[in-house]
């Protein structure tokens, strides 16, 4: 029988889910659930819209509920309570606030006997994975972690409440001269600005003092005032033409040594063309776990961590040994 | 307490094992066992060496065994009949027969409510893990595996066996075109020949026909004649000097495309200077979760793709969610 899969908040993430679900051979999409106006939503692939306030009264509906909303303030709150009715998956970033995000999520989900996996996604998610399996076969050795190239949401929104500014676009792009130190096994210790640079594509609005722009971009602390930063601007068709995208991707290197200074270098990496459809296919592998973990009597908070890898595919063990292994 | 940790024959891997032990904060070598007579065996780090006949007497001595031998005659053997007495981890890496020696190690352990993880190292190993994730979270898109560059053993040994022989080394070199094709996310069909050279530094005893040997190198059958081959003749010398290392690598990428054909590459990559010392590296790892699952009471034959990835690592749960998720 399909996993029956509620998606919960329909942004970019959510209409990523709705995809991937689609894309599933395992999986079913029950409905959207939205605070906006259920009429007022048209889905990509006519799955039904209902209320967010209805999801509570679909418990024998839906297998696993996918959490589609923002870490700063949707998830914190939704996630735990979410848990209470569902399995449910969400995609919390906001790594310093993990271990208490977690911790409330637990409680909930175990007092409902339910499943919950926070933290899923690509960073948080598979680069964590990546950090784990390095440091635990190359236990001497360092972690790097490189963004990009790619859009960061957070820094677009930021230069585009600068006074003056109609519309921003920002690339974090990898400093290709410190890849090539670590991939070369070099170890060498990093600043901020020796990691990434970051560009910026602003469209001005009208009579705006560009430079006075750009110095408030260059010097914002925090976002910008510790990079290599370049500041382009363009006009607004031309930033819809070409930085229309959310791409992104990224690289997570372990570089160790063994025995006599024998080097190693282990290297993930994901070049992806949408953030969104690529971070909500990783929520609904993480949602099958979620199903299949609760069926055996699994309850509470989990993280990418927690899972053996064979519970997130569609295919049953006996395949995956004989195929994949 | 430190985890036990008893090591099953003494060549290349065995010594790895022996090295990693050491460099794993939470583990101590109980020691060597060998074949060979003990007394002419001298481990690298002082642990004592034993017959190998000795070991079923040290079972409270040992929480896991870690299975140095090849997988053409030992393993097949040694692996269902240690599982009886230990939790085991071996490296078998016949393909083709997993699925019957899997059978084998499962009812031993099973019998003695051990914990036994077969097939652990790169290749089967973490590139399988990467297998794993790549297709779980792009269910519509292509596998691609590349080895090297690096020295493959097998390849090495067929040659070494030519008359006319007296040395040799063979590299397994992926094809650059190819990999930037599949980097590209073009998705190709690629032949054997496509995908991987092989380079062949060969030592020639006096007198010896090279033609012949070299025609002999590019037409064997399953090993070279399905492969553009380089044969190079060099003394004995060079090739100790320039040729004595075992580096190896490779690359698993999973590219595949959500939505509107977004696209997406996944590459997990290993750089190794010494082949042995990472796949013990890795066994070491999985020894570590084998006590664990074990000491929650699992028991059975075990893969990488069984075990929730926290099982691998010397810090604990709250630890790598804190540092790593």
């Amino acid at each position: 029988m399909s996993i029956r899969v509620g998606i919960y908040g329909y942004g970019n993430l959510g209409r990523g889910v709705e995809l991937a679900v689609k894309n599933s051979p395992d999986m079913v999409a029950v409905g959207v659930f939205t605070r906006r106006a259920p009429e007022s939503v048209k889905t990509q692939t006519g799955i039904p819209v209902y209320a967010a306030s209805e999801v509570e009264k679909m418990q024998n509906e839906i297998d696993v509920l996918i959490l589609c909303g923002g870490s700063s303030t949707d998830l914190p709150e939704q996630t735990p309570q979410m848990a209470k009715l569902f399995n449910v998956v969400d995609s919390f970033d906001t790594h310093a606030k993990i271990p208490e995000h977690m911790q409330r999520v637990d409680a909930a989900a175990k007092a409902a006997k339910k499943v919950a996996f926070i933290s899923v996604g690509w960073d948080p998610g598979l680069f964590s994975l990546a950090r784990l399996y390095g440091g635990a076969v190359l236990p001497s050795g360092n972690d790097y972690t490189f963004w990009g190239k790619g859009v960061s949401q957070g820094h677009s929104d930021a230069i585009r409440r600068i006074d003056g500014v109609a519309d921003a676009k920002q690339y974090t792009i990898p400093v290709e001269k410190a890849l090539a130190k670590v991939r070369a096994g070099e170890n060498p210790t990093l600043t901020t600005r020796e990691k990434h640079t970051r560009e910026c594509f602003v469209v001005a609005k009208e009579g705006a003092d560009k430079a006075r722009i750009e110095r408030e971009i260059k010097t914002m602390p925090n976002y910008f005032a510790d990079y290599d930063t370049t500041v382009h601007f363009v006009s607004q068709e031309e930033l819809n033409e070409k930085h229309g995208g959310l791409p992104h991707g990224g690289v997570v290197i372990r570089s160790g040594a063994t025995g006599e200074n024998n080097k190693h270098v282990i290297e993930y990496s994901l070049k992806l063309d949408s953030n969104a459809e690529f971070t909500a296919s990783v929520l609904v592998a993480f949602a099958r776990a979620a199903v299949r973990l609760n069926k055996e009597g699994a309850c509470g908070c989990k993280t990418v961590f927690d899972v053996p890898p064979v519970y997130l595919s569609p295919k049953d063990r006996d395949e995956v040994i004989a195929k994949l292994l």
